[in-house]
């Protein structure tokens, strides 16, 4: 039996979650990231599957009246929600497993899966964070304000985290994010399911 | 204040486990191995303070009586031992500690300081093990069976262990303990001790 680790990796937005988790995957074929199910209308440009499964507002309450969700959120009118069964799949065959959510989906998987990993992901400053926030100068002040206060929200909750990376550096980010996800499969506990004979073998008398 | 991490690194004679951690401390100058007092008799091309601190009976008597070690070990006549000082003034100045030690010593340190994280190296199978333990094949077998039980009996405490890395590649299990160093370092208690401010500040409103 092998199985992969799962892991939530929260940031407030500006902090390049996005970008760090790609090119994390990009170049690392054993970890995945998890597409979520949505109810919300497909934009030009989406691809179902790829960027969310679509799905229709009574097959989502169904899933959800069947416990088939890991966690889901509710956003204006629509559901969005990570399918238990995916990710239970994909960690059995020896995959890790990430899911991009922010603090409040993160509470929901450890509360099911104790063994997550969480990867908290901080801007270097509040400044670095209001530029990257500040978008090409169209936006209001007060949009921009919103925002900040969203970020600082969510930012408080990194002491959930079992890791921070800051993101001063993209390359650095990256090397630390890629160097978390290799130690833990160093981890006793993978290291003996994946290595299980190996193990027994080497203690032979 | 910045702490870094201590690390106990224990492994069977032949796993490969002197190589690596020079290695390591080679290329990184955050991470330093510790120097062992002991009471036995340098020997040609040792050096006092590089190889061990060599010092009299009395004097690792003296030091024993005042609890100054981490751990200790008596060997036929000879006593070693890990300073406490040394150890915490260098983890107090931010760099990582690692111990070279057998699971005995591990244990011990874990006692004193359960922050202590253990990585257990192992070859990839017991026929390696054994043509790196047979020398150059001067070795009586007598010898050799010998040396290969002490192996297998110091294997058996690999589950004391955070961390396994198995060593079938010399660059790969180098690449998977650099980046459980890494790692480490971007856990949450040590980014709170090195970013304090940094995180206070992300969080003002």
């Amino acid at each position: 039996m092998q199985t992969g680790t799962l892991y939530t990796v929260s940031a407030p937005s500006g902090a390049g979650k996005t970008s760090l988790v790609k090119a994390l995957v990009d170049s690392d074929r054993d970890v995945t990231v998890s597409v979520s199910h949505t109810t919300r209308t497909m934009r030009p440009g989406e691809q179902h599957g790829i960027n969310y499964h679509f799905v229709e507002r009574d097959e989502f309450l169904q899933m959800l009246d069947r416990d088939a969700f890991l966690e889901h959120a509710q956003v204006f009118d629509n559901f969005y929600g990570t399918s238990k069964e995916w990710v239970q799949e994909t960690l059995a065959s020896g995959r890790d497993v990430i899911l991009e959510i922010d603090w409040q989906g993160a509470a929901q998987v450890r509360r099911q899966l104790p063994d997550t990993v969480g990867i908290f992901i901080l801007p270097p400053s509040q400044q670095a964070l209001r530029e990257r926030l500040t978008g090409r100068g169209q936006d209001e002040q007060s949009v921009i304000e919103r925002r900040m206060d969203q970020a600082i929200d969510e930012m408080t909750h990194y002491v959930e985290a079992d890791y921070l990376v800051i993101n001063d550096n993209f390359d650095e980010a990256l090397h630390e994010l890629r160097a978390i996800i290799t130690a833990q499969r160093q981890r006793l506990e993978r290291q003996q399911e994946r290595h299980g004979e190996l193990l027994q073998a080497l203690l032979r008398h």
